[in-house]
């Protein structure tokens, strides 16, 4: 699988030149439509892909400072955790797998597997991915629970993982689910390129970024905070303001169209 | 043909509630999907979709004032054109098909496939699919003539139609070509979500709109505006200025995402 992968880098380096003013984001694009190709990734992740350009456009394709911050709030949040635990779903499987793997073992969190349109082969599939890249602790293949307030086939999760984790990572994820996780109690963390969405609004802490620039932003903070100590975590979260954080992102979407037509 | 699309409709009624707050947006996107299914649309058109989704969402997913008054000059203009053509691609073709076969009857133009990502099958498959639905000049099949400044595959367009227009409806086409388009001496109607696109600015009008939407308001402007003397659709195309236009619909993102944070 991971020669697979090398093998879809290789192909893509061909076709896309480095040089090009949009290489990353095309990337990406070739990754999800490469996902949708292996069964990973659902065709409606496509249009969410496409949602994320445009947004990732508007901030222009950085990781802002309001980005930053936040991502460094989730990491504390995430150090300081009892029980944390990382979703993974079709698009973040595509985009950035490797990532995900090695997130969770920095944070000894397992990864669950949770699709917004869930089919059982599609989730032994990135559950598959995953454990190729060496990932140890991957959920979602038997859901022993589910979180009150949604339909059935959505509700699904794990013991062990999201069900009972006090701190949830969920990259990409719809509104319903992050507001019934919330309703749970956890602390939850999107990232989410919409500053306006329900996802963004929902959480407790969202980092509107483009999740191939945020989970190694994620992964370097969570390196950098782990020899901090509780209080300084502590303050880092308290500091954070999520509702302050969107309010900035908008403005600096803002800021950046004025600045296109100068 | 026809058929099909009812039965889609019927389909996509039962599954989505009419009553649902983003109920357009959500058939546009089943539309979308069936045409990847069909053939018409590729893979690249689901994440252009999402872009125009995120686009139309940034402007409250209703025509604007200043998307109105582009799509009456550019009525204008197709009114007034000696040799006006309406191009045609996968997305056009799963969105409207029956609004562009009945713009091409209002103003007694031809169509034209054009694709970005070019098959032979595709481009049948479309044709076929407009022809089914009554329209009487389709072209594109068999291109005659290329374009200056692009490759092979993206240069091809017919005599009669793209290539000797004087008058170009671009709906949801990329920059290269918009731009190759106009330094041919053409006049270039684009129709496009983003306002900060290199089509929008390339353009000679830009409707910044929900093809959707544009279409049928098109239809109406051109029934309309039938009816007018030269000299005043002269004056409806002079009043016109595509950066102030393009200016215009940025103030009402940037007023939408402020109300958004009250």
């Amino acid at each position: 699988m991971a020669e697979r992968l090398y093998r879809i880098g290789a192909l893509t380096l061909t076709e896309i030149p480095r040089s090009h003013p949009r290489y990353e984001s095309l990337l990406a694009r070739e990754h999800i439509a490469e996902g949708v190709r292996d069964g990973i990734t659902s065709t409606q992740g496509l249009i969410a892909q496409g949602r994320g350009e445009a947004f990732d456009y508007l901030i222009g394709e950085r990781t802002t400072p309001a980005a930053k911050a936040a991502t460094s709030a989730a990491a504390a949040m995430l150090l300081l955790a009892k029980r944390p635990a990382l979703s993974v779903n079709g698009n973040v499987a595509a985009l950035i797998p490797e990532g995900m793997v090695e997130l969770s073992k920095a944070l000894n969190a397992p990864l669950e597997v949770n699709l917004f349109h869930r089919t059982e082969e599609r989730v032994g599939k990135i559950a598959g991915l995953l454990r190729s890249l060496g990932a140890e602790r991957v959920l979602g293949e038997d859901p022993d629970e589910t979180i009150p307030g949604l339909d059935h086939a959505r509700s699904k999760a794990s013991r062990g993982g999201i069900y009972d984790a006090d701190v949830v990572l969920i990259p990409l994820e719809d509104g319903d689910r992050c507001e019934a996780l919330v309703r749970m109690g956890k602390k939850v963390i999107a990232i989410d390129l919409n500053p306006l969405s329900r996802t963004s609004r929902m959480a407790t802490v969202t980092i509107v970024d483009n999740i191939v620039r945020a989970v190694p932003n994620l992964i370097s903070f969570a390196m950098e905070l782990s020899v901090t100590n509780h209080r300084n975590l502590q303050s880092l979260i308290h500091e954070y303001d999520n509702r302050v954080a969107l309010r900035q992102c908008v403005d600096e979407i803002q800021s950046h169209l004025t600045k296109q037509f100068r």
